[in-house]
């Protein structure tokens, strides 16, 4: 096995995280996670989304909270858009990056956009045009890329579609999600290490789930891959409509805890992450997913023998 | 990455897992879900503990429980032992498979047997020579291989002490236990690389627990150093003494259904495990860490599609 010496964790909680929580939080909570991630190291943020107010209610304040975030000129403030009203309000915002996003699954795409993945796609050329001509940097999302609830497998046919359809408009990051997690760590190393070595110029960002506990077993398969750059939510926030009660997206600070521990280097001081994973538990109400609020870090360990143990 | 075709999973819950439950089943209850796991296609199961009743009490009747266990002549029935003690117990009742536990850490050792853990190992001799002498399979296990929460860290060469003195009492199966979820995919990999290369003719067995999410993620790890058999846990029972609330054993069922998505042939069928996570659940009176019990399994799939949906 191979292992990157240095991976990328974004972290996505604003955005992922947040849009399934019953408490909505205030825009100032928002913004004051969102600078606590700054603080402890996080280069890249998906602080929320310019969509229509009533498709995500929870994260109808994305310009309050952009307005509140502290500067930090190294740090990229991504924001999920789907059509070109999105592209004005962050134009409107002084907002600098946004993911377009479109799903691998047909069946999947029809239901939000009403009309193909590889058309959806092509529509976004506009959006494209309107954001680089603002000096706004785009990235692309491609969701159910390892499995679609309604389709059930997702080929590597039909992601590559999509991926050549992004290239077409110019785009040159483009994210693989996981976003019901279904995917395995077969699969996983197998398309990403086609992607990876088919397309060498393009950004590769990975975003899986842990619905069925295989997140960080993904993870370690993508590194496998070559793959340096993950998306992951404090607390593990983020549910599944289709698995009710089923944990959501990957853990930021489990995945930053994981990568410490095998040397790989996050630069994200991760007390600081475990600190803001209880402040997000507190926020939202409800304990998370996150195995560092349970069960510490490993490097914690110094405890004091008992004096009698069993076996 | 390479991926084996066939692994073997061993349901060891009837002892890890349920050793640590505040409710203590009846031997009637135990026998019936070990029952259910061999129906399910478990060829091995760890029954229970011959160890003083007083140090494991929820164990106390692993007899008892023997006694109820359907005729399976090619399911291995195994019970873990400490002493010459357990090896006479096991002879009394029938039982024909045993495992002798030591732990690498010094200081974990020190406090469990009072001696160092070459010296346990070095004792084990009079318990293999009876133990054989009468039919009895004998197995070891090394605990803390990957971590103690005492001492850190545990090298590869304080595992190979013990793996030497096991060799020469003639033993030729050995599984090391991550015992309190220490280990990450990086060191998991050294290891187990390390040991089934230097050691061919081991029977290696990985005993992972998910204390920090990263049992299957260890599991991958093991895989590609060409390791086959696993232990895990029904539900993911067994907790942690010194990370209180935090999850336990790998789970099988999760286990299971990755390696099912993967196409590595387990011959165990799911459904019947996830059926036995969710008797387990009732049993103790708790919701489990299983990950299956609650997001279901990825083939389940094949939802309806919902009129509107956001992102």
């Amino acid at each position: 096995m191979n292992f990157p010496s240095r991976v990328y964790i974004n972290e996505v909680g604003p955005r992922d995280g947040l849009q399934n929580e019953k408490t909505i939080l205030s825009s100032k909570d928002k913004a004051h996670l969102i600078n606590q991630c700054i603080d402890a190291g996080y280069k890249t943020i998906e602080i929320g989304s310019l969509v229509h107010p009533k498709a995500i209610p929870a994260l109808a304040d994305t310009e309050d909270v952009f307005k509140q975030i502290k500067q930090a000129p190294d740090v990229e403030l991504r924001v999920l858009i789907t059509n070109l009203r999105g592209v004005q309000r962050a134009i409107d915002a002084g907002i600098k990056k946004v993911k377009l996003t479109v799903s691998a699954s047909a069946s999947h795409n029809m239901s939000n956009f009403n009309r193909r993945p590889e058309e959806t796609v092509k529509n976004f050329a506009e959006c494209y045009e309107l954001a680089t001509q603002n000096g706004i940097d785009v990235s692309g999302a491609i969701s159910t890329a390892f499995g679609c609830p309604f389709e059930g497998d997702i080929s590597i046919e039909a992601v590559e579609t999509l991926v050549i359809e992004f290239q077409k408009l110019g785009i040159k990051e483009l994210s693989l999600s996981d976003t019901t997690g279904m995917g395995n760590p077969k699969e996983v190393f197998e398309k990403c290490s086609y992607f990876k070595n088919k397309y060498p110029d393009i950004k590769w960002i990975l975003h899986f789930h842990n619905t069925r506990d295989m997140g960080l077993s993904n993870s370690i398969a993508a590194m496998n891959a070559g793959i340096e750059n993950f998306d992951a939510s404090f607390s593990g926030l983020g549910g599944c409509p289709y698995a009710p009660g089923a944990s959501g997206n990957l853990c930021s600070e489990d995945l930053v805890h994981m990568c410490e521990e095998m040397g790989i280097d996050t630069d994200i001081d991760l007390d600081k992450a475990i600190a803001i994973a209880r402040e997000v538990e507190a926020f939202v109400g409800h304990k998370s997913e996150s195995f560092m609020l349970r069960a510490g870090k490993v490097s914690d360990l110094s405890l004091e023998l008992p004096e009698k143990q069993d076996n």
